[in-house]
């Protein structure tokens, strides 16, 4: 691999593939080619960050000296194949892929995991959102910190475990934090009351989380242990029988969390 | 009733009473007096709102239009009864305890009930917070319109069936989404990485929430109908059995609500 990366390929053009190729093209980085299975996307994606369209996952090796896999975590190993051989850098930017699904092909591989709820449509501050990176030496290790350094202040060292249950982590914190919004909007609109009114609770109670410890800063029936209330609860959420039982267990955690 | 209220006695001295008292004070009211089981907690409260200590619930009728009821759900009864004959306006705070529990004792009742976490360190600003009213006459309904509404520019009102449903959607979006990111924070130190990895995550998803309609900005392996990923996520779980249901559950949610 070259000692200096300047010219990346991305393989995919969705969420992640278009935050990172827009910001490494403005971090001055050449993005030379990108592929993806719908080539109206690769192209729209080329077209932004003026790139090659790439007919064929070879197509990617041409001018790189790092190739980024940003595709489904199923389809990381079918685009490995397909570029087979190259002597650059390759990562990929998943959660929850071991690296080493890279290391039948490569001499130099590593991973490149930004940590964010990533839509396309709703602009992303890359400075705001922590990198992790990984590699199988040293070089790769420090050209991809190089790389994530640019895009963010903020970038941690973590091997395929650790990002593995960061992953796992992410989906509670972010995943599961929105469907409990989500559920909470349901439930007023069920009522007649308007959503608004949960908003400053949701503003509020994230930034306490972010502020202090939220196991320290947990609120509510279940966490003073008010039984009655909690059964109020359950018997108001009849008419929402998909909720209750999320109502219950969560309940339940709480009280063994605390007691 | 009086048509104008003018001077507020509190039973209580927890966190609601803490912060409904101060801003009722700065407001203009004023706080006769505070009561609370805690003799010591009522006289500090006291003495922050320039009010007297009452040694028995009777001494809250002195000098009263109106007497708020803030303390725990189960109590509220008690203190009802121990102010029984009030002739003034006698509201309680509480999100789960319907109106009628006063209405045995009082001509004039209602519910000031703030929506929002409170710690007692952690300074709230009650602008941000929305109220919900409700009394048994058009008088009371307008004199407790009016108190909230020189607390916070958000007051709605609520009759006790959709108070106590926004209880539920408020331990959704606040108890349990605080959960979420505190069981997120257990997961990132069982493997060595810092919690502060997960901000940026809470922070934007609350954000989006906010911003928009979270059910349609969920996102993650459930959303994607991603079983594989799911599998791997529930076997790094094996070693914290506690959240492996709850990941199983709320998955599981979101692949029925999506499908």
């Amino acid at each position: 691999m070259p000692t200096k990366i300047k010219s990346i390929s991305i393989a995919g053009a969705g969420n992640v593939a278009w935050h990172l190729a827009s910001g490494l093209k403005t971090q001055g980085f050449k993005i030379s080619g990108i592929w993806s299975r719908t080539t109206s996307r690769a192209e729209e994606l080329a077209m932004k960050v003026d790139a090659e369209v790439c007919a064929g996952l070879e197509g990617l090796k041409n001018n790189s000296d790092l190739i980024l896999i940003a595709v489904s975590d199923k389809f990381i190993g079918g685009v490995a194949s397909g570029i087979s051989g190259f002597s650059g850098l390759v990562a990929h930017t998943a959660g929850s892929v071991n690296m080493q699904v890279l290391a039948r092909q490569f001499q130099n591989y590593g991973v490149l995991y930004p940590l964010q709820t990533f839509s396309k449509d709703i602009p992303v501050n890359l400075k705001e959102i922590p990198f992790f990176v990984e590699s199988n030496s040293p070089e790769g290790l420090s050209a991809l910190k190089e790389i994530a350094s640019g895009l963010s202040p903020t970038v941690y060292e973590a091997d395929s475990e650790q990002r593995m249950m960061l992953h796992v982590a992410a989906v509670f914190a972010g995943n599961y934090s929105n469907l409990m919004y989500s559920i909470g909007n349901d439930l007023l609109r069920s009522c007649g009351l308007p959503v608004e009114a949960l908003h400053p609770l949701i503003a509020e109670t994230a930034r306490k989380a972010i502020w202090g410890n939220p196991a320290l800063l947990q609120t509510g029936p279940a966490r003073r242990g008010d039984l009655p209330v909690i059964q109020k609860h359950l018997e108001t959420l009849a008419t929402h029988q998909e909720y209750s039982d999320i109502y219950h267990l969560l309940a339940n955690t709480i009280i063994e969390k605390y007691k």
